[in-house]
């Protein structure tokens, strides 16, 4: 009898329940239902650190591939905070080997993003036999073209800036759409090009609001009303993107507003005498139900890394390569960020149509 | 030949152009197109103010039942400024009596939401044949029992408490959506039974945050591990509603939070020490394609306007009474909120499923 | 202890969740999850025949609002069958009171459409205890404005319509899009309007083919080189209503189409050259996740049901009217239909901006 | 100053408009609003051979990014036909030339499927300068990785499957969903997968209908009472596909049903009792808003076609390979189609998972 246990880690997104469906099905068509056992861990790694877990059964996994979130619930476990002892003793890396031990697992199937990588890497360093799949509607995992969950959040920051452009083109306003990705810039870029945005910023290409504001004048004098920016979170101008880490840092977290959205807006009301307006769909780009393209993908990558348990081939993340799923050893992912290439073919795709990037 | 002019007022919604579009369409057919003359006035009562229109002919109608916003325009010109001379020495009211003859308009059809029909009024008042339609997400328009516009809304922040679910439930957070509406709260209301909602907070049921913590609380202790709140953005405490009219709007003004959903957050967090998150859709619930329900009740009413104007039965605003169109003379709606009772039905309803009101 | 049964009969739709939830949640608020147990009856009538029924907690109505189909199973059970004894001798209403009894019920909660109110009073006439909400697709029980179901019925059929749409302007093509509705036409009334359907044929109103294709050669000369129909399962000819009832069956039963929609398109084809397709989205219109106006209707007679089944107010089915909840004893419902008024305002609406009903 | 052609033919499909501005706003961009003029050929090849055309200005491109269908508008014309002089005697190659001389066009843009790119060919070797891009929800042009237009008709096909779902599980009826496709199976197999279906048939594997009977009874017996059939319209019995092609074509237009899934219908009905509806969406899955996935790539596409027409690279077909836009010699495609390969991955998930292909 096998035993496998699957835990979910960090931000949740479309897809994961998709993937985990795959996981089980192709597990339990293996083996027959009879020869292996799967082990929800509850809450990520919090759970695998407290001993918190199910046992799951067929009809656990019935039912769920249209579901958004994870059914077996998710949490952060800061990746630096995993070898700090934390306020009860408990050191967290030992703990989560005694209950690995403890429930006798053949092996862990990890579900997560960059950080849930890292932490994956640091267990089949210390022998845990471990196997990974990349979700993050971010799409900043190394050596995958494509997470699932994405599309999803592309799908919906898409149609916020669909809704937005018929109100923004009856006003004759300037709206800003605030995209979810800290970091990168993929969600903002691809909902930008497939809402028809006219300015997309993005943390890769910092940004000078005097372009920005030339581009938005341009349109005024070229009889266009109205104009939509689509602005992920971690956006960054030419003069904070210029300062050391640690200035940046602060000159971030003592913005006077709630976002960078805001203090674009006013930078464009200020300047142009537009009437700016800013939404910030949030935390509803993560959620829902996933759509058919993370379908499938939550599918393919949850048979390949079932397929890596049936093999015994651990340590290894699933990744979709030139369309192709592919199994890459966790070491050479952990730590590093996928961001987008201000040069690639998609930013130059952007740039020909005349969507203009701050620049 | 006749001549009709046409504007759109007051903040966009869906189905504005359904019902601009079943207006031309009724008046072509009754009058054929040789016998009536379309004129659109541009922005809403600005374009009558300065003059800006242009002559319409069918083809502008044609293709516009699905598009969200105005094909004429819009702008919000607030009915308390309507009698002020401008800093231009422009005085509203004879300008746009001036226009109006100028253009030789048989009639002016108005949609619009509370300010707009009580500007109708006015220029009612001076003499002009008006005949109008009730618009806005809000739903909050005296005499009638919907406006269109409000059921898109509805779809919308009821798609966002969907998806919120999901991440909700995989996170056990507690989450606020902050739904349109700083007076009334039909959109909250519904949206939140709508989208499951734990907790609804409207501007018409002023909340005491004790109880909405202790709302959270006993989820807690019967094992959900996250709440949702639907949270109008007018909704307000007791100890605020209390104040005398001036104190009120002080407090709010100098409320040190973005918007009041942030303010709640903090002290659910501050009270229960669950991680508590906001999400602001904003703008987006008045955007995109109309659904069914208002494409079909926004051509009844620009249906039912084309006749008034058809049988010369001025001053007067299509309304749905009982699921049956009729016409309210303008007089008897200017000035008018409809706000949602608060034992009314539907609120009962969502009582009785156990939705809390933070009472 | 309160015993409540409950059961869904007859086609599914969506809200029949939503409606199942409100009833339980209403129950189990009022009486306590301790004072009341909730029996689901198997698969509709079906289930109180065979005695197929399984114990409901709390938690088997947590997270259904959004469901389409119904978690009770539901099956046809042809009223004009149910005082038949079947082929294994069983006397289904014998059987049906003797399972009521054995279950210790003190009332049964029945949803479902014409059929199902039929016997529902057939049980009532028999001493049991019932309470009925009205669902159904087709809206056209008697003495309710709206059933559940209707509104997300034509959100699908007028999203099938909007794309159709696309298709016969970029083909230069007639599309038939056939839309669910034998013995009645608001389904295809209302998508019909939502979707822009240039002829709507419904069962209410005969058509004569010869005033169809004129309408599309007139269009065709206009200009316009593409027509949209959307023609009712149960649309028929002025010469096939004319004949007396059994001839009536008998030709269409004979009709040698797969339905009415390919006949008329054939009829099309034939007098006008025109490119004429089919397209039949079928089963697909009571599928799904229920509108979030159907969530709140669903919610709204669930709760009133609920409150019946509290006051032992029995023996009627709670209903839409003039959009306030109200209770009609249930033997002034059954057996009779609501049809689709011929000259009601809504279908003046569409004659008004120009669709024609093949008259 | 430049003059670009463009035109659509064959079958419409998502994304055309979004291709066609992606070209659009290149060339503009590129050699000014005033060093290009683009010459709209209406209704596809039989524009270019009758010589309707119009002058395009940066307007009509303006707005079309979301727009189902082609603002050029398309027609079937058989490639095999292309050599056939009309019964009017016109011979369609020679006019096509002649047209293209006469519009002095310095290069044709055209988008199309499998036909259209056999005629591009064609033009090309008479000497006309052509590019071409690859819609077709049929995802069967060879040298791409994916077609513009096949992601939108998977979101619709597995929305579809996706109600029909929870309609088979209320009922506990066999479903089968009919799916665009007579030649290659690839969005049934998509749409399969993320609809959750249990059994696909494609064209490329034929299958044994005792094999699809036997995993409906097995369903049956594990206690499913339900089962969810993705049919491709040109799905194959191996007895008809081991006839030769002359018989094969023979039998499968004398088949006494609408279509194949019809008859599966009918088979599984006969053999397992279990009731068995079919669903057809048709031409709905062709229509509508394309999803972001395929804005996204039809503007990539259409950038890098005008990308060509720039740098005077003929006679080649943009293409993804690899996640990269490619340009393809249209010689190296013309004629070719490509099937799903029948142990491709994709085909390889899905039965890994359970679902069957009836081999």
């Amino acid at each position: 009898m096998k035993r496998i246990g699957i835990l979910t880690s960090g931000g949740d997104c479309q897809g994961l329940n998709a993937a985990i469906r795959a996981v089980a099905k192709t597990l339990y068509n293996y083996y027959g239902t009879d020869g292996v056992e799967i082990i929800g861990i509850i809450d990520g790694y919090r759970g695998l650190i407290y001993g918190e877990h199910r046992k799951m059964s067929p009809e656990n996994f019935s039912g769920i591939l249209t579901m958004g979130g994870t059914i077996l619930g998710t949490s952060r476990q800061p990746f630096k905070l995993m070898r700090v002892v934390d306020e009860n003793s408990v050191d967290k890396v030992s703990e989560m080997k005694k209950n690995y031990k403890k429930l006798n697992l053949d092996c862990l199937v990890i579900l997560g993003g960059n950080g849930t990588q890292k932490t994956a890497n640091l267990l089949r360093e210390e022998g845990l036999n471990v196997v990974s799949l990349p979700k993050t509607i971010d799409n900043d995992l190394w050596a995958t073209d494509k997470t699932f969950g994405f599309q999803s959040a592309v799908d919906i920051a898409t149609n916020v800036i669909d809704c937005i452009h018929t109100t923004a083109t009856s006003h004759g306003r300037v709206f800003i759409v605030e995209v979810m990705g800290h970091k990168v810039g993929w969600l903002t870029l691809y909902a930008g090009i497939a809402g028809g945005a006219d300015i997309i910023l993005i943390p890769e290409i910092p940004y000078d609001i005097k372009s920005v504001i030339k581009t938005i004048n341009a349109r005024t004098e070229s009889g266009k009303n109205f104009s939509i920016l689509a602005v992920a979170e971690g956006a960054i101008s030419k003069e904070l993107a210029a300062l050391p880490k640690k200035q940046k840092k602060a000159a971030i977290s003592e913005m006077a507003y709630p976002s960078i959205s805001y203090k674009i807006a006013k930078e464009i009301e200020d300047a142009t005498g537009r009437e700016t307006r800013v939404t910030v769909p949030g935390h509803f780009q993560r959620g829902g139900s996933p759509d058919a393209y993370d379908r499938v993908l939550s599918t393919r990558f949850g048979v390949a890394a079932a397929q890596l348990v049936i093999e015994k081939d651990y340590g290894k993340m699933v990744a979709l390569v030139n369309n192709r799923v592919a199994a890459v050893p966790l070491e050479e992912i952990a730590g590093k960020l996928k961001a987008v290439p201000i040069d690639s073919e998609v930013v130059e795709t952007a740039r020909k149509i005349g969507i203009s990037f701050g620049e």
